[in-house]
């Protein structure tokens, strides 16, 4: 796994391969990609090596599986120069194209901060077009405007210069008429450059570069998480003030770019998913989470995240699919994934269906305690049926009577039933199989439970005997044996009243630390009765 | 508290009372033991001021007030030195008197490592006392024997010194008979030098100029502490294997002097008379807990061991007693001890003396929610009784809706009955009396609550809903506000099964803490837009 995703060994093939003829580098960039799916650079780097030696249809073909993967304006530059030099000979039928590559271009990174060259490369591009009659001048000079009108409202590095070159531009088709433009845009291209400026301090904490890794906790990862989140944040605060299908489609903008280099971060496809959720797009929220499930196929949260989102929807058979997904055959299906479908079984289709998945998720090999544990507790806490809950906790005791948690567990439901002489019996069963090692916390639950339940005798006999079942195991001296008067005070407290100070507390907890240590010179040798 | 126990003035105080006529210093005095009383060293200085000015009452008066409580062999010399020369004067009669005080001195300290000169003095003494007839001379050489057996058994810094003189002393009388008695000897003397040597090292830890202070915590006073509970455990473990009273009183006279030093740990009380309790004296224990009581008189943990010693040993009314002086006229009695009283009445006297006190105990000034709860889950867990539980806590809910320990108490309950619908009402209307900042954990206990009791519906609304009213507490940006992967795998985790890995939790767990740092940054000034 981490070797897969070395990231030098990645950046010594790349470069490897930019030495080889292109028969042999395809394999290599073949399985780059496959490992980093959004390394636009790597794309990049693949579709020129193929327009180096003109193969047009292969180059078509990379660009149709990255394009839409890689919001990253290089690339997307590539793509363009790529189509032009498709188009050059076909004249206006093959500048028609060419435009239209363009508007697909800027409809995906036009927003980008870098995209001020492609908007320049646009504007140019619109002012050669060819215009035979006024009215195709007059059409002309309407797109160049248009194109104008939108790159000076996009805060981009060459705001400033876009706006200079389009007064000049409004000066020159005329003077009465761009005094009104000019005013009406002025506002719009100030707040763009504002905006410009307070982005550009969040694109400066991004690294550009890095390739999508799994997480590995490193606080360079951790940086560039938190770059992200803020730069997400700024644009959900639609710090432009526009309206918010624009706002949307910069906030989709920013987390598919966000996704290039966070890839493998399931937080970050949730928010992405519960984002598009909350803006009324139930349809894009699933295809983020198939997407999200695509790239992190592992992931168990990211499925009961899905599964919610439908549920939540009303959208009950489509949520069991996702818990069909994740259950698979069944056996490689985690406890957890047994309990969360049978309360999903409970809730949607009722008890009837829960209990049959319970009986056959039973015999599941990772069926753990758990299971038994959250299947009786829904028939306790939703069908009140307490029988059955006791049925299967007894069941379940034949099958995990060395689990210390299942005990505990138990012993909790029948405190709730208030039935002190099953917790007793059930005590004394479960503390005569488990090795001392195992029943500290059933030792320390049952002096809770005299505590509570007993009198005198029997909380202080329960003491002793749990001091000698673990004083056995741990081998302490018989100090540990003593009653101390930590003891007295673990009796005579009552939720957070103690009938002592803090600090007499820590001297007291400080004593269990010494009695361990008492244990190695409580005993003299005999050979010092020399 | 902590002036009054201000050691440097403690030891100004004294040394200005040096420079002072008697009458002048005897304030000076009374105010240090007043404090000190266990202070062996200020003791012998007043004493010996009064014996520079041949004030035989007063200094008579003061050994009797200090003896028994300092065995410190420095304050007793002195006393031996006060008695010789007392009867110095009054010839054979005079010499009864003074072997009579050695005999005494040596019962209380002839166990202490540096008693060796006092058995030396004792010896010389001894040989020393006038022999007219041959029968005198022989009780006197059977006596001197007698001393010098006790004195090679006992491990002192002199016992070597004195086997030395004690074998001359034996080859003196006969050396037919030294060789039988020295070989019958050698190897106890043997056992009391091999102690020593183990029990110099626990005696050269202990400082033995402390004053006896309350803890402060300090890592000189644990380091004492410590050295003393070495020094005990040591004497407990019978190193020179002598039979067991001899041994039970070498482990008491330990004791003794540890409570000098560490005279106001109530551990060491509690240790010392818990130990008489299991060597079988109980009239020792309660003596030890009534000078643990007035050396510590505030310590309420104390007062509950001594009244448990009473209770498990059948003397009912005496613990009923230690209950009582607690408790006092019951205007300061603690919420602690009215609940413990209340539990000592239910196993003592049964149900109806309980409620009768609690009946009263509601009306006391310090009865806060704890005692409610106590009261209710008696009647719950040991009378059974739902009906009087349920109310006694609406009853408490009437005093205590603000208290969210309480709110929280009281949902246990009714979720211990099953009674969602009651626990649902409890909530709400805690909620809607809670103010925010007061109600972060009912809450959370809400949506636990909701997770095992609801459906996704009322468990997302819930969640929605403490979001809504903790972030308005916080004044937290509306990011907080999101639904986020977090929650999600909260709502799918179940005990110890979650649906990632504990990096995704460290990671998801990140994100918390800078959600609140988001708020700094989220929303952009309106200047920028200039």
């Amino acid at each position: 796994m981490t070797d897969l995703y070395n990231v030098e060994a990645a950046e010594k093939h790349a470069n490897e391969a930019l030495l080889l003829p292109i028969s042999e580098a395809v394999p290599i960039y073949e399985q780059l990609l496959a490992t980093f799916p959004t390394a636009a650079k790597y794309w990049k780097q693949y579709v020129e090596a193929h327009m180096a030696v003109n193969n047009d249809d292969a180059t078509k073909q990379i660009f149709s599986r990255c394009l839409l993967n890689c919001l990253q304006i290089p690339l997307w530059r590539c793509y363009i120069r790529f189509i032009r030099k498709v188009n050059e000979k076909k004249a206006i039928e093959g500048q028609e194209e060419t435009k239209k590559a363009f508007d697909f271009m800027l409809s995906y990174v036009g927003a980008d901060i870098a995209s001020g060259p492609v908007w320049m490369e646009y504007i140019t591009f619109l002012k050669a077009m060819p215009a035979q009659t006024t009215q195709e001048e007059s059409q002309r000079m309407t797109a160049v405007r248009k194109a104008y009108q939108r790159a000076i409202v996009t805060p981009t590095h060459h705001v400033e210069q876009l706006w200079k070159e389009y007064e000049n531009f409004e000066n020159s088709v005329s003077r009465a008429l761009a005094k009104g433009l000019l005013s009406e845009y002025q506002p719009k291209y100030n707040s763009a450059r504002a905006v410009y400026r307070e982005q550009k301090k969040y694109v400066d904490e991004i690294d550009w570069n890095m390739l999508a890794v799994p997480t590995s906790g490193s606080s360079k990862e951790e940086m560039q998480w938190m770059a992200w989140k803020k730069f997400l944040a700024f644009e959900k605060g639609n710090p432009q003030r526009i309206d918010s299908a624009s706002a949307n489609k910069r906030i989709a903008f920013t987390y598919e770019q966000c996704l290039m280099y966070l890839y493998h971060y399931p937080d970050i496809w949730y928010d992405y998913a519960t984002w598009h959720a909350k803006s009324g797009s139930m349809d894009s929220a699933i295809k983020v989470f198939h997407r999200a499930l695509k790239a992190l196929p592992d992931s168990e949260m990211l499925r009961y995240a899905y599964a919610e989102l439908e549920e939540s929807s009303g959208a009950i058979q489509a949520a069991k699919k996702v818990y069909e997904n994740l259950l698979g055959d069944g056996v490689n299906a985690t406890a957890l994934s047994h309990i969360q479908y049978i309360r999903f079984l409970r809730r949607t289709e009722g008890v009837e269906a829960a209990r049959k998945y319970f009986v056959d998720a039973r015999k599941s090999p990772n069926c753990t305690y758990h299971v038994y544990v959250a299947y009786a507790m829904m028939a306790f806490c939703l069908d009140k049926d307490a029988k059955i809950a006791h049925n299967v906790f007894e069941a379940g005791l034949k099958r995990f009577m060395h689990e210390p948690g299942y005990i505990l567990e138990y012993a909790d439901f029948l405190t709730r039933l208030n039935d002190d002489r099953n917790i007793r019996a059930l005590f004394e069963r479960a503390l005569s199989s488990l090795p001392p090692e195992e029943s500290v916390e059933v030792w320390k639950k049952f002096t809770q439970f005299e505590q509570t339940y007993g009198d005198l005798a029997s909380m202080l006999k329960v003491e002793q005997r749990r001091k000698e079942a673990l004083s056995r195991a741990g081998d302490e001296g018989s100090a540990a044996l003593e009653n101390s008067l930590q003891d007295v005070v673990s009796r005579y407290s009552f939720m957070d009243l103690w009938p002592c100070s803090s600090r007499d507390l820590d001297h007291l907890a400080r004593k269990e630390v010494s009695s361990a240590f008492q244990s190695e010179w409580f005993y003299i040798p005999e050979y010092i009765f020399s």
